[in-house]
């Protein structure tokens, strides 16, 4: 037997324990073209907040009563496939438990040797890829202009902010502790970061940014995407990737209309998604990897100990606990 | 001696009577390069509404105890430039006032046996081009696809459904009385068109798009644009050209910010203003004039008789009364 994480009840406001329960399973045997995983590396976002309401979203809600999922790098046990054998590090959608049978087709491999496995669920993986394709063909930041990012000590953010360094721009990050400040300025070389928890963000914001902001990369709405607003230049662009802030609130989420400034400015927001960019994500990969290697990319990981402790980790990332990426580690790669 | 209207205080919400004055100036006269121009037709936009505050926006603000300006059809009354002559038809950014003194390079011709001068306002100026390329080049309609407009029996909002139309979209405009209702449905051809102040937008927006809202096209803000939000389907895009119903709020205009639904659905929102495609308005005007001559596109004034009604004019857009283009009708073309 194994332990599984079911949610139980979907969330009014803020997640807390009572929604989740651990529910132990039979741990099951591969069939032809199945490999046995056992876990090692559970990754937690907070877009999975989303998937635990009701309704239409960009990806289907989770189910009552049955076993979450998210990016789960593992080990293959044992194999019915020819395509994996015992040993092997794959990644996939896979379920919050400590061992999963899947289909070959759900996993592939990763390459352990050129960087960590975990690093596949931040900065060669999603959160990477998100930074990259957001950055880049939504943000499209030049040489010499300002960009903004929120949720900047973030897995996203820190990627965000580090490849438009790389393009010559200035970066202002926001933050929600000293510690986060001071990392983004004196680690990933931002030009200055603000911590929203104890400054002024629309006076930090404007002081810092004394040409004004081209492009805000928002991870977090609120009102830190609203003291951006009055700051826009003419054509500036905003890449909407997430909202945390608002992600518990039980309310309609309620802040100032941005009709006018994005008239004002000519500018834009898109909301997008990783998976927008499928078609392209080799190239993404290519360009982290390289970036990477070379040094010119640098990432944290924030890792919880222990398949127990799933759901702390989560729920820390609404507390902004973590630097870097959020991952839970479960087992050693043997 | 003629009259011109100033501007005597910045408006604190709506505006009224109080903020403007009636001046008597000396009519002057031209020099070498300049011509002398009677006012036949006054443009009133909402847009004039945000240059009578202070402050950066996308054009100057209005200055205190000057004469206002907006577009201007006027006839040559004395020319002493070698490009206009006595009784040429004119277009420009002129005072508002009887007659003006301008220098050859601020005014250019207008061909009003093409077409009635005052169209040059309208479906053949500003108030189409802004449709055309708002439409067009940020909404992107598709064959099949749903396009709404709010303001759709406003200058700009009846030509976006027309042209939308056009491209074999499904139509549905947002006006404030049943009268413009019956105009879109039974004039322009629009698939559908709601009452604001009478029905409730959300629940006729989800009734008259059963397949969702592919493109908005944003002309009043508030809560119409709010009403969108949770119809959009995945990569809906909406051209921000007016927020009509926050001009006048002298607070902080709030309602649901838009992160999480342009997250979940990867839509944009972009503003604009006319002005960003002036190198392609000869493109514009000749396709709106092509349809305009194949009577695929039609128009309405609401004209304002005398030069001491402007303001009278002006102030009624916000009041909903003019259906198609405002304009005030001070002289004859002789």
């Amino acid at each position: 037997m194994q332990k599984t994480i079911h949610l139980v009840n979907r969330p009014k406001g803020t997640p807390t324990h009572d929604d989740f329960k651990f529910v132990e399973a039979p741990i099951g045997s591969p069939e032809q073209g199945e490999v046995l995983i056992r876990t090692v590396y559970i990754s937690v976002d907070p877009y999975l907040r989303g998937r635990m309401n009701e309704g239409k979203s960009y990806i289907e809600p989770f189910k009552l009563d049955e076993v979450l999922s998210s990016a789960v790098i593992g080990q293959v046990e044992e194999s019915k496939s020819d395509r994996f054998s015992k040993g092997d590090v794959v990644i996939g959608s896979l379920g919050w438990q400590e061992y999963s049978v899947v289909k070959e087709n759900e996993i592939r491999k990763v390459d352990h040797n050129q960087a960590p496995a975990s690093a596949y669920l931040s900065v060669l993986g999603m959160t990477g890829l998100t930074a990259y394709f957001g950055l880049l063909d939504i943000g499209k930041p030049k040489e010499g202009e300002t960009v903004v990012v929120s949720g900047a000590a973030g897995a996203v953010g820190s990627v965000v902010g580090q490849i438009a360094k790389l393009k010559g721009a200035r970066v202002v990050g926001i933050a929600g502790s000293d510690e986060k400040v001071s990392y983004l300025k004196d680690e990933l070389g931002f030009d200055a970061a603000i911590n929203y928890k104890t400054e002024n963000v629309y006076k930090a914001l404007k002081e810092n940014c004394p040409d004004g902001i081209d492009v805000y990369f928002e991870n977090v709405g609120g009102e830190i995407g609203d003291a951006v607003l009055p700051l826009l230049n003419n054509f500036a662009r905003i890449p909407v990737c997430g909202a945390i802030s608002g992600y518990n609130k039980a309310e309609r989420d309620m802040g100032p209309r941005v009709q006018g400034y994005l008239i004002k400015t000519s500018s834009l927001m898109q909301g997008f998604t990783v998976g927008n960019y499928s078609s392209r994500f080799k190239e993404g990969a290519e360009a982290l990897a390289g970036w990477l290697s070379e040094g010119k990319l640098k990432y944290e990981e924030t890792i919880t100990e222990g398949f127990d402790h799933t759901i702390d980790a989560f729920l820390e990332l609404f507390e902004g606990k973590n630097l870097g990426k959020a991952v839970v580690k479960v087992s050693e790669i043997k």
